[in-house]
């Protein structure tokens, strides 16, 4: 159903010094930067074989980033798996039973289709599926 | 520095229902399991193309992923970076200044190498770095 890890998203406080933190002293390349309107946060992407480390900070307030970030400060926010087909995946996990936040996909990072599972169907790891534009 | 992502550390209270969700609901074939002592947990590995999602339960209540369950309840553990060479990332880590849980490596599941960098110098995300045994 799924072909990889495509990134896991980081909340950060201070998107400049978690960048600096990756690129700098884990020796991540930052490749992308860009306000996610749709889910009220500003990303970073940075490359790490082919997948990515995804940080993200709020530039709105009722996000849920920033209402993760209220709630449990930084760190690990959610884990996104890689599909070809979201259509397919999000039909698949519907004949699972499992509860969609998303029940149809959103425009994410890089014009890429995503939607998100509910945490509590998957073990309080809130987990996303996302179809990457071509050429990404 | 690192390759790619080698895991997502996920912590279940229930490994048996876990492992149910991931094989049969989302789809990722169960590859290994493991008690792994050093770390006080039993541990499944499931496959997600080149890496894996671990899931963790602690068979010992003084470990990190049972104080973790009962701090934050079950989710999302750590991460983990793959490395060819363990020995010199860590030395690079120690280099930039990064907090190390463990300045010398220990055995992971597989009998890999493994080191954990401290959250508070890595922005609340618990991080590991994996040098897996030959053949893995």
């Amino acid at each position: 159903m799924f072909g990889e890890i495509d990134h896991i998203g980081v909340a950060v406080e201070d998107l400049d010094d978690a960048v600096a933190l990756y690129r700098d002293r884990l020796g991540m390349r930052e490749q992308h930067r860009e306000r996610v309107e749709e889910f009220g946060v500003e990303a970073v992407l940075l490359e790490i074989g082919d997948a990515h480390v995804e940080l993200l900070t709020p530039i709105q307030p009722d996000s849920g980033v920033a209402k993760f970030l209220d709630k449990n400060g930084p760190g690990m926010h959610h884990v996104a798996y890689r599909t070809d087909d979201i259509d397919a995946t999000l039909e698949r996990l519907r004949g699972a039973a499992l509860r969609l936040i998303d029940e149809q996909p959103r425009t994410g990072i890089r014009d890429s289709r995503v939607a998100f599972l509910h945490p509590k169907s998957t073990g309080g790891v809130l987990t996303e599926i996302v179809q990457p534009a071509p050429g990404h």
